[in-house]
């Protein structure tokens, strides 16, 4: 029997993150088979040669595509994606899938998706539903307009993608993919310290407590990325305590927060705060778990820290709107401001764990339901 | 006072015949400037080089992009739309307009406010919250996702945009363009016949009742155009009235149409088809209130058709779900179902008129929405 | 043992018929492997689909590249050649061949070239050396700057590559793979005239004579081409004589021809002119041996129509400077000199045969010299 | 009267220096008007956003085009180029110049003369004829075959223009722009030493002798920049005079090199070097002036080297073929070869000035011609 072919386009680490368990899924599936394309900064050194990772993991990647025109503005973001829909169009066109699975709400992910249903392939879309800031917003909502099956996060996002005007029945919750990867990641968390080794820097002090900094730029207010990691970074050099901070994501107005970064540890030659280029899930999965505090924009941060109760402090726009637990704090761009949030959440210590996204076999339902779902038409039409 | 500047995007002469009339009164408007662009098929001769039509309306053209892949199959469709992000990218960089007005549901539609949202410029969409069939229905969902101001051209379709989680404040019911146009053509209707110099052809017989043909393909079920259009044309050979019969628009399938009526025209060798390559809207208008029928799956034609009562037979799924008059009949793509169509149409005779779009003045207000409009915000956010 | 891959991209059916002996000789090869890349006007219904015909004769196509943008005109044709660098680049460093071939002229054999060469993979180019008019002039020698090995099609086109500061040990005169077709073809040429079924028309009157029209557009002349062909058309219509004519291939200024036949023959509605949109390379060869007179500006024509003595009337700047037969007249644009032309070549008749490119064997010498080669450095150097 | 228009096209620093003066010379010049189109690295923060330094030279800057695909390998060098191809197309039949102006032999280089030739305006092409190293050497010829004027900047590239076919009355020996620079630049020489503001920075020291070390990567030795920069790094380590080093070009393999420099300066934490991102042309000239010996394989230092008598040490093939002064010393990659080279140039001290590429008059030679030419034609062809 023909196995159903299922094609995953993924541009950067994060993403890989949520898509990680469902590789696993399919390659155990005997229904199933998968072709990988990776592209956008999976590919780029500055973002860690993060297709390594999926390589080291035992995956085969099938396809690699530079799309990234660099100068990380609007413009370039804009020429990317339409770069992406080009490639994507004759590599689709050649693989033929009976699926394209697309995730979350980056540039690519929109290419991928457009490229697709212009194909006439049926689209499944992990985590669409959600709610934040930036051009994601825009993004996630306009990919689940090209999307035939949805694979929502939780059950407040699956409802949102029924009100959009989605048939309920290929609206699926199953959780988030990388919620899978965390509660895996369990045993190891048994341990109270990490390692230097595990650490990879044999500066740091690993038994000491430290804070964790992840700022990405905000799309919709380009040009200011520069004075916001600004107000940031006064706020962890007051507060003082050893920090691992690690660089942002290719998006327009990164190389404004990479410039202010490294500016400013230049001029004040900061002795405890250790920058990382890039780190594996599992490692980052370690920080989040025994940091005092996670401070920034991530999503996967705000995401996954609900599970461990780690306190985060969530700074500006860029999650507005995204489901969280009680263990956010959010707060403006002011270096004051963030200094004393800061400072509330280390003095509060853990939060209690919840379960928001999942109970952690997110991947093997979307494999499951790719392998058995029946009756998507190509043709959509909105419910009302 | 500066001006805003209001950049329109257009691709074909339906799309034109939507923009004209706002083009116009932002030309009167002291606030607004325009800057045009013509991309798509306006510059293909195969469809009549439409962008003389703007040229001898009067209007400036200030760029033109050839973006058109040729193969009019989904992998070129794809391929064209994700070119035109590249090059408007660099234009809109450019010109950094005010606004950017994207009209209807082709994919150069979606190129623009795809670029336009992640250049951080306002997008106003004309004619978003309809549905219909083809890729159309997620490409015109996806690109109420990217706009800022929605013009529907409906109160229904206005409904729809709402509950599609945009700010009602921001979504406008002003009905449709192209109404102004017909409207504005009533004069020219009080003659009970057409000319052979109006229609451009010594050899109809302009006296003679005739029928109108034009049947577009339907990129969701490609492959299928060459048997949908020999259908139809076995309907209208059979039912033996004079005929004019349009050549569809560039759409992934139109090779399949156009092959499939040269063949037909060349076997049959009938001499009462009359075949245009391309129409002015005026004439188009003309033809539309004196025909005994218009037949195939022009949305043109289905949205105006209802303010002159003329019967429709509207085929096959493209325009699935459109709101119409009550003078529309809809039959699949079967010969003789065609044919019975035809025959109980053109015996019933003119319907009854009804305005579903608009007054005829749609282009004056949305000119004078968009020199008076306050508070859009960049950042885009579900109201759900 | 690896066999070395040799990667074979061809953009339409000039140059197929260029490299269709090369295919077989590596397909027999033992050493040898080959990587088919389509482009171009192969797969356009508008030029025959013409890579039908190389899946007929039994190749494997491994990609097809949809790089053509819809215009023909310079500014599309410039666009097409970038368009076609960024996705050969994609999929050269994906197939990692040993050598890339590229043939003639085209600019998709600029793009072929420019992507192999940057990629360090050496590039072998068939046919340089040549002299003609049109930008495949600059294209044609600026290939020879980017290839590391060279297949002339005489002595004389070896002798310019070298004198283009070449390395001589790698420029070799092997004649012309398309004279192996036409050689091969001798047996069908026993017969003296052609059928209906042959020639694929039963209108055609196969035992009267008949002349063969084959008029390119000429790129440095843009905006020529509608009065140079009607000049061509007035001619031939005097002239009389059953017609056979080919439409021209895809260039900037194509659809300024294709107007001017199209318009001519409604006009004139001459019903002894039979156009023909794509023939077969054998069928070619058949007309080019049978006819009267080949009249036009086509490479293929003048190159082979000295090997069957076929009188040509070569009209204009196309072919300036290229080698020839003595059965060749060239003439300028005027209908009357055209006219006077034809018919002092017509009542010439058949000139003697010359085999100036090659006896026949050129695939085969072609494939020996890729399996066996050895010595070729990346870096090129120029040689004075 | 009409003026020409020039347009002119420049992708980086080294390119800028070359056209300075030209531009200069067209903004004196009543005949002319320039258009100017920045493009490739001058646009990215990572090679010091070097239109800035255009724009404040009073320049203005036309268009600005984002093309250089991020990766820094062949493949995204090939697209890159090719993705110029396609923005260019649109802008240059926007502007209708009747020049355009190309420089030396960067793959944008290359990308501006096909899409000239492309769009039949007429080519000049600066700094053609000569020979080196890397993938450049076969730009540079190819674009000879494209252009249609050519300004060399020696007798010795003069004549090889010709003899690869050119037409000689169409190529000019007007000397280096750069050349311009450089001899304006001669009051400031006569100070002694530099001062720590001319040299922005306060940590060296300015009374003291340095060394000025520039490696480009070569992009035929794709995969060897990291230890051939290296060899280097160790032997001016071992050297140990102070030493300034500008980070290299945007080519295939730069973060190869730009990688090793990091790792090497991080291990060996060495205080005497100092790294610049960019510099100005005429910061450029005095470092040049003053160092005791300029180190790598730039041909900027090389070529303009000659007329101080600075003593270089040329690494590698990449300067390979190419005229220079007696001042210049080739070595292999190997450190101790570098070492000894660099130790035998400090101790030889300043050569005898040799002027290779023109009297500083280049850039109104240029100006003059392209104002007063005559009789181009558009369609090309070979000498012979």
């Amino acid at each position: 029997m023909k196995k159903k072919r299922i094609c995953i386009v993924t541009a950067n680490r994060a993403e890989y993150s949520r898509v990680k368990t469902v590789l696993e899924a399919i390659s155990k599936n005997q229904k199933l088979e998968y072709i990988l394309i990776v592209i956008g900064s999976h590919l780029l050194r500055k973002y860690g040669n993060t297709y390594r990772e999926i390589e080291r993991d035992g995956f085969t990647i099938h396809e690699r595509i530079y799309n990234t025109i660099e100068g990380e503005n609007p413009v370039t973001m804009a020429k990317s994606a339409g770069f992406a829909i080009i490639e994507l169009a004759t590599l689709l066109d050649s693989y033929k899938p009976d699926f394209v699975v697309v995730l979350t709400d980056r540039y690519e992910t929109l290419s991928a998706a457009v490229t697709a249903a212009f194909l006439n392939i049926p689209v499944a879309h992990i985590q669409g539903g959600e709610v934040t800031g930036t051009i994601d917003e825009s993004i996630r909502h306009a990919v689940t307009k090209f999307a035939h099956v949805h694979f929502a996060a939780s059950e407040a996002s699956r409802q949102r993608i029924i009100k959009l005007g989605e048939t309920p029945e290929f609206v699926f919750n199953v959780g988030c993919p990388a919620t899978d990867l965390l509660l895996r990641a369990k045993i190891l968390r048994q341990k109270e310290v990490l390692t230097n080794e595990e650490i990879k820097n044999p500066h740091i002090k690993a038994n000491d407590p430290f804070i964790v900094v992840l700022q990405h730029p905000v799309t919709t207010e380009f040009g200011e990325g520069y004075s916001q990691i600004e107000e940031t970074l006064y706020a962890i050099k007051d507060f003082g305590m050893q920090t691992i901070m690690l660089w942002p994501n290719v998006d327009a107005g990164s190389e404004h927060i990479v410039t202010a970064i490294r500016r400013f540890l230049e001029e004040y030659r900061l002795r405890n705060i250790f920058m990382y280029r890039h780190i594996t899930n599992s490692l980052f999965i370690q920080l989040l778990y025994h940091c005092k505090c996670l401070i920034g924009n991530s999503s996967s941060g705000i995401r996954e820290s609900c599970y461990f109760g780690t306190p985060v402090v969530n700074i500006g726009t860029r999650q507005h709107g995204r489901e969280r637990g009680k263990n956010v704090v959010d707060v403006g761009y002011g270096r004051h401001l963030i200094l004393k949030a800061i400072k509330k959440q280390v003095s509060h210590g853990r939060y209690p764990r919840e379960n928001v996204f999942g109970k952690g076999d997110a991947g093997r339902k979307i494999a499951d339901i790719l392998s058995t779902i029946n009756g998507i038409k190509v043709q959509k039409i909105i419910t009302y």
